[in-house]
């Protein structure tokens, strides 16, 4: 494999000394780009774009011609993996995803295995080594994977929820149930994330994008114990270098300690954390990612400045941080804003790596 | 006024000591219960039930009526207050509450002005009176409205929202306009209490449902300190008895000493804060009221008798726990849930206050 010529990612994520921080924004290949609309226009659909390792490929990389960002992350969906379960993933316009089969029965739940990350999702591990291919080096590619109890979200509520009433149904009133679940989604994210690093991830990210819904004590027991698992069995190193890992619970700030406590490298952070508190309640323990609320990237430039300012500032001198935004950037976003955020990052970030 | 017969909730708000645990639910008057659906298809909408003053005091009775619970809400909506400045409130089925003319402009701004609660809003403050008469010490009642910030929300938006980007860009980009609405909202909101407390609410809540989607520091500029500036305006005694105040920030555990320094007697809780970690970081300023996931009342008999058992033995021994879930009670509930967690409040609450 050809060596990184911008590894600051990876040292940043094993708080090694940086010259600046590396930024990235989660979401990056998106919808906010001209570029990945007509590449999406001409797929046909979503599922199309993310089931075409080519594709993939191709808007995998629009954010980095455009912008210097520090990092790539594999174009995908965190509900490849229930989709590989056969629960009929689909995306109805407008709606977001929706399964065909959600899953609300005892007798389905046992059914459930977790899929080959070789044979069903194969076209996933395929975009990991294109891309890694066509990335030759210039920076880290991040791999991803919900977490077991997102997942499970998902699985149980059919799509989205604002009340998560079928999923904490089941929590409350038949654990086993859900306990059963989880092990498997586990067993799949750990097999499907060392599938990727195996293609060549050289990070890897946990997208815990639900878990914020839970109370204190069922986040420990339903969602952070599985989050555990998965990394337990994660590989650490792949041709001698070490695969750092991310951990993100939106809306997970007030169990960071936690979280950090997991065997993960980072933390990521929504925006609703002072950068600074954090860094005081983990000390070393932990890299932080985050955390720019993503709708400053909506005001105006003077307004993406300032704020990034404050976030470089609130986190302060030294290694450890990731510069990112607390959440996926959003569709609406004029991209000139997010070259004067990239920009802004790595020309202020300077003085705290001195 | 007649005196109270049940003074419990009074009480445990002003951290005095009680025989047990008092217990209300946030939107206990709802679509769970058929007598509350009865009398709304009889008033034609949920508009229609709002503004009848008879109408508002039936369904705040009802669910006392059901249940032995400790205190009466009036039965409104916080979104009242907008719609008396002009905005065109409706509620479109199954979509929630919208604005017909949502304030996007400068000039719309400028011209928004708090509206008499003696105006517009007097069907308000007669149910206020109607249902004080009409609950005749029995229990006391609590009236209610919404934070200036989530007003805002509502009112930049025009209607609820997943990502809030009007007025984040608001926030971000133009944050004149944004303290020009947030001033006029804290304005209206101390009236419009202050009218209610004059007409018979006995404790006043503020509820700032979406304060929790701010970053940190904009929480305390746009969303605690408007509510702080309400709370000193607040008519803190009326008839000779203390009127305690609650502050409810959905989502706002990591601001916790933040809001209980704000001016109120009572801070609610939501589920993902620990009730024993709250008490230790809030200590004897003030008392708190939650929190029990409202999913749990969806499961069965045998979980809404364990959580109830874990909250309570959270919370602990001694004053100033008022029982709550940590947000409104679904309309899935099946009643005789509510009824065995009242209950279970009532009886196995007593142990931690002898």
């Amino acid at each position: 494999m050809t060596s990184l010529q911008n590894d600051t990612l990876i040292r940043a994520l094993l708080r090694q000394p940086t010259e600046y921080t590396p930024v990235w924004l989660m979401r990056q290949a998106g919808r906010y780009l001209p570029e990945y609309n007509q590449t999406r226009r001409g797929a046909g659909s979503f599922l199309a774009l993310c089931k075409s390792p080519a594709l993939a490929t191709e808007v995998t990389l629009q954010p980095l011609d455009r912008f210097g960002l520090d990092a790539a992350i594999l174009f995908s969906d965190i509900l490849t993996i229930p989709d590989a379960m056969g629960l009929g993933l689909y995306f109805a316009e407008g709606e977001g995803p929706k399964f065909e089969r959600p899953l609300r029965d005892a007798a389905a739940i046992r059914k459930l295995a977790a899929p080959d990350p070789l044979g069903e999702l194969r076209y996933v591990i395929d975009a990991v080594s294109e891309i890694r291919r066509a990335l030759a080096g210039r920076v880290p590619l991040i791999g991803f994977a919900g977490s077991p109890y997102t997942l499970a979200c998902y699985m149980v509520e059919g799509g989205a929820s604002d009340d998560f009433r079928n999923i904490k149904a089941l929590l409350y009133g038949e654990p086993a149930l859900l306990h059963r679940i989880l092990e498997v989604n586990a067993q799949a994210v750990a097999a499907y994330l060392n599938a990727q690093i195996e293609a060549g991830a050289q990070a890897v990210m946990i997208f815990d994008t639900w878990g914020g819904n839970l109370a204190h004590d069922a986040y420990r027991r339903f969602s952070l114990d599985y989050i555990q698992r998965v990394l337990a069995d994660l590989r650490r190193e792949h041709d001698g270098e070490r695969v750092p890992s991310i951990v993100f619970t939106k809306g997970g700030g007030l169990w960071l300690e936690a979280i950090a406590a997991c065997g993960c490298d980072c933390v990521g952070i929504d925006w609703t954390l002072d950068l600074a508190e954090a860094r005081r309640r983990v000390g070393a323990r932990v890299a932080l990612q985050g955390n720019l609320d993503p709708a400053v990237l909506l005001s105006s430039v003077d307004a993406v400045r300032r704020e990034t300012a404050r976030v470089l500032a609130e986190f302060g001198a030294g290694p450890g941080h990731v510069f990112n935004l607390g959440h996926g950037i959003s569709q609406f976003t004029p991209p000139e804003h997010v070259r004067e955020l990239v920009q802004e990052v790595h020309e202020q970030s300077r003085k705290y790596h001195l």
